[in-house]
């Protein structure tokens, strides 16, 4: 089976253009390892910063070469993580969900390529403009963080259309082949899959929660701020996640005015029923791709089916012929 | 240039796997006889169902083959609209936005092809075991009326591992031949675009629209049920639509039960500012896809170009190597 070869895998000299996203407490050092080994690139989920779990999550990932990535807003009371970081000259360093550009001259100087993720058209464009050296565009239908603005059938081709020759990476409701094809199709040069790797075997999420996105449907995953007002910490806007559906986020989504205003309260009821063992109160972020995900599996398994499938709908030309 | 035979282009006779979308006040009789011309399916939108305007825009379509679109909930009160239509033997009967179950007898007599739109899986699931001859898959990105809930690069394959043989078209957020060629790698079989064509020179929306449309960014369309409590009609949920962000759909959002409580009051005087001109109560529906939209141009020509375009993509390479 042929591989394919883009400007991402070029840019980051790997062999696959399938990029894990560095997902706090999912994506750790033996997945991004196994990605890696797949011949994709694997990131480190370094979240808002927390050294003990970075140096513990580098060192599971062995030797093998792998990105960290961090929640921008969320390291801006200690910006000394992005030195540790650098220090093991990671693959790529991943930003995501804030203003990055008080760290691109100290990742250019350590010569390490900066993976900006945006989730608009305005932010992809400042992030072009300050260096980036490679744009993951990441629409709603994503699992987890981002925002509600853009979808990522037209987010992508947009961004494409100004980034000149800087790889865009297309991210969100991604999980399979055929997203990778038709993402090449819009222009970009690759995907990031987070929800996929969530069923991983070397995911660090717990069994429980891999069986539920396994079982989840798309339309059953929600996107509001809910869940991060109800379990805390409370992220700043115009950020939410992606879940399934829960009956606490419904009941408050399109009144989160009013929750706020009660929001001690209601945090305190919330975190008290999942004391009890409610599930209700148990967050499973996931994206709408969860309709094309049948099993648990190892990541490799995963990097490797996503390439051997959309190198078929490319070639094969399954839904259409040229007459 | 080759063209694209699908799935599609075979159960509708058609060459090119392009449909225009059935927009009310805007997809005329001469928009939907040039989209036909131009070798796709040209769709008028019958909107709600007035006999007069139908009667008059199948006039204009003058012998071209073309199909005839209904907003489902809309017609409960008229059935017989769906008679009429019938009677003149459409390309295509299209229904959105609602049961269509109680039409498909008399569809299914007539020899006419069924086309359902839907916007979540569970929809698609209940369109396909009731008859439908093709699937509209509508992600959340489109312009005007739809749903808040899936995003199309997710909900297509979803329903592609559904539909057994019956086509599936990709809508929302697509506007040009890279997001033709994406929705064939999705599975998909075709594109129906509406914000596009909205751009068209026989649109039926006034020059100012149509300028408004080129000179939008899909950062600022918002999707909202604001619109249509402001201006009405007010459409029943699970329904709302994304237009060009104005002022007064921000201050609502978030706020919709807030609104409705004081609709009377916020209505009239939505209608006052608009009668005095103020251009903060013009709602110009639009998709995610506005970035893609450089100009005004003749439908017939954006049938051509979005097919060029997909061919190019499918068969230049730009984005991969195989190796």
């Amino acid at each position: 089976m042929p591989r394919l070869e883009t400007a991402l895998t070029k840019k980051l000299g790997i062999e696959h253009p399938v990029l894990l996203a560095p997902m706090g407490g999912n994506s750790g050092g033996a997945m991004a390892s196994a990605v890696t080994e797949a011949g994709g690139l694997g990131i480190i989920g370094g979240g808002p910063g927390d050294r003990t779990f970075l140096e513990r999550e580098i060192g599971r990932a062995g030797n093998s070469r792998v990105g960290i990535g961090f929640i921008t807003w969320a390291i801006e009371d200690k910006p000394e993580i992005v030195s540790v970081a650098l220090e093991r000259q990671p693959a790529a360093l991943f930003l995501s969900f804030g203003d990055h550009t008080p760290y691109v001259d100290e990742i250019k100087r350590a010569g390490v390529p900066l993976i900006c993720q945006i989730q608009t058209l305005e932010q992809a464009i400042a992030a072009i403009d300050s260096g980036a050296d490679v744009i993951v565009a990441q629409g709603q239908e994503a699992g987890g963080h981002g925002m509600t603005v853009r979808g990522t059938i037209s987010l992508v081709p947009a961004i494409v259309d100004r980034a000149g020759d800087i790889p865009v990476v297309a991210a969100g409701g991604l999980a399979d082949g055929r997203g990778l094809a038709a993402a090449l199709m819009l222009g970009a040069s690759g995907i990031l899959m987070g929800t996929r790797f969530c069923a991983a075997e070397e995911s660090l999420w717990q069994p429980d929660m891999k069986a539920s996105v396994v079982a989840a449907r798309g339309d059953d995953t929600i996107r509001t701020s809910v869940f991060d007002m109800l379990r805390g910490p409370d992220w700043p806007a115009p950020f939410d996640g992606r879940a399934v559906r829960i009956e606490a986020a419904e009941r408050w989504q399109g009144r989160e005015a009013d929750l706020r205003e009660n929001l001690d309260k209601e945090r305190a009821a919330f975190t008290e029923a999942g004391k009890r063992g409610d599930s209700g109160t148990k967050v499973v972020w996931a994206g709408e791709g969860v309709d094309l995900i049948q099993d648990v599996q190892p990541a490799g398994d995963i990097v490797q089916q996503t390439v051997d499938q959309a190198v078929a709908m490319l070639t094969d030309k399954k839904t259409y012929s040229l007459v």
